[in-house]
C-alpha cells in the first residue's frame, strides 16, 4: 500500500493511494473516512513529519572508497547522523543552493519511516516497528562537511532532505535498488542487499541509545557515485518498488 | 519573569512563578487563566518542547585548551552540532549511565529558549526572537564522542540533556555566570563574558542556513572544567539571575 501526506484546497490529509486514487485517512494510521478523490487533485507532500532523522554515513563498500576510505577496513558500526527537521522538503520542490556553499552534492537513499516507539529493539524485532519505506536525497555541502566541526551546516540546512513521493508499505527492504539519476543520466545504482548493516540491524542499533517514535525517519546510507550539483539540476531517486522522487536545484533566496 | 512547564495531577501546563506561586498560562506564550496554586504543588517538567537542539561545540578558551587545542588557534566561526530531541530531561531527574560508555561527562551551559521563528536575522535582531534563558547539562559519553564517526551517540543518548528549572526572560546573557558543581565541589566557574561568540553571533550564525522555530533550544557552549561521573553523583548547574537545575547519575535501565 502506497501511504501519501497531501495537501488540497481546504487542508493537510494523510491517505491511501490505490489506482490513481486518494482515500482519505483519519490520521497517519488511521481508517479510512469514505472521502476519495483523484491523485491528480492534490499535492503530494513530505511523507512524514519527523521529530528525528537518523542517517547511516557510510553503508556502502563503494561509496567508502569513492570518499577516500578503505575497502578493506570497513565501519563495524553503523556510524551515525542527524539531519535537522527543517531539512524536510516536498516531493518536487526546489532545493536552494546556499550562497554559502561551492560544492552541494546529492545522495540518493532509502529511507524508513518508523511506525511505533522503537527502544531497544533486536534486529528480529525491528522492521515490525517501521510503518514503511520512501526515497529521500541527502543534500550535503561537501566543502563545508570537511570544514566544520561536525557536519550541521553541510547536512541541516533548510530544505536540504527531499523526501517522497509516498510510503510504501509493502516492501522487504534488502531486496531492493536504489538509483539516483542527475537530468537523465544514471550516476547511482545499487541493490540495498550491498549494504554493509541492513535495516534490521541499522534500527536496532539506533534503538539501543535513542528511542525513535512514530514519524521518525533512518536514512540508510548512498551508493558510490554521489557528485556536485548545479542551479537547474533535476535529481530523481527511484527505489524499485516505492517509486520516483523528484527535486530540482534553484537559485538560494537572496 | 520565570516562566516555567509543569505536571499536576489534572495535565501539563506553562506557568509563571512569582512569589512562591504559579500562574498558570494558557500557553507557552499565553495570558494567564486565574488559576493559582503554591510551586510546592506541582512538578517541574523541562521547559521547552524544542523540535531542533543546536549547540556551540567550543566557545570558551580555555575549554578548547582543555580539549587538547590550541589557544593561539581558537575558532572563526561556532562550531555546531545537534542534540536530538529524545535528550531532554526534566530538572531533579536521573541521568542514565548507559552501559556502552566507560567515559560520561558532564558539560555545564546555558541554553537559549527561541521565542519566534527565526530566519536569517542579523545579530542586532538576534535578541528579540528569544523567549529566555534557563541552564542545560550537555551529558556526552567522551569515549563515544571520539570513536564514533559523528557526535551523535556521544551527544545524543536518550535523557542526555537535563534542562531547566525554569525559563528566565529578564536576563541579559552577556553579563551572567555559569557553574558547575559535582557532589558540591565546583568544577566550571567561568563569565558568559568569555563566549568566543556571544550569543546575538551564535543565533544570527545558526538563522543563516537553519530556521529555528518556537520552542527551539541552542547550548551556547561549556567553560573549562568538564570531566567524568560516577553512578549516584549530583550535578548542579546554575546560571546567575536564572537559578540551579540538578540532576543525579543513575545506573542504566537494564
Amino acid at each position: 500500500m502506497k501511504r501519501i501526506r497531501y495537501e488540497t484546497y481546504s487542508g493537510i490529509y494523510w491517505g491511501d493511494l490505490e489506482g490513481g486514487n486518494v482515500h482519505r485517512l483519519a490520521s497517519i494510521m488511521g481508517r479510512r473516512t469514505g472521502e476519495v478523490q483523484p491523485l491528480s487533485d492534490v499535492r503530494l507532500l513530505a511523507p512524514c513529519e519527523p521529530r528525528t532523522i537518523v542517517c547511516v554515513g557510510k553503508n556502502y563498500a563503494d561509496h567508502v572508497v569513492e570518499m577516500g576510505g578503505d575497502a578493506s577496513n570497513l565501519p563495524t558500526e553503523p556510524g551515525l547522523f542527524l539531519k535537522a527537521p527543517n531539512t524536510v522538503s516536498n516531493p518536487g520542490e526546489g532545493v536552494p543552493y546556499p550562497a554559502w556553499t561551492e560544492n552541494l552534492q546529492f545522495e540518493g537513499e532509502m529511507a524508513v519511516v518508523i511506525a511505533k516507539t522503537m527502544r531497544r529493539v533486536t534486529p528480529e524485532d525491528a522492521l515490525g516497528h517501521v510503518l514503511g519505506y520512501t526515497c529521500a536525497i541527502d543534500i550535503t555541502a561537501r566543502d563545508k562537511q570537511r570544514q566544520d566541526l561536525q557536519w550541521t551546516r553541510g547536512k541541516s540546512a533548510d530544505r536540504f532532505m527531499p523526501i517522497g513521493p509516498w510510503i510504501e508499505t509493502d516492501l522487504e527492504p534488502s531486496e531492493t535498488r536504489v538509483t539516483t539519476a542527475i537530468n537523465g543520466d544514471t550516476r547511482q545504482d545499487a541493490p540495498t542487499s550491498q549494504m554493509i548493516f541492513d535495516v534490521p540491524h541499522v534500527l536496532s542499533y539506533i534503538s539501543q541509545f535513542m528511542t525513535l517514535e512514530p514519524g521518525d525517519v533512518v536514512l540508510t546510507g548512498t551508493p558510490e557515485g554521489v557528485g556536485p550539483l548545479a542551479v537547474g539540476d533535476e535529481i530523481r531517486v527511484e527505489v524499485d518498488g516505492i517509486g520516483t522522487l523528484t527535486a530540482f536545484v534553484e537559485d538560494a533566496p537572496a
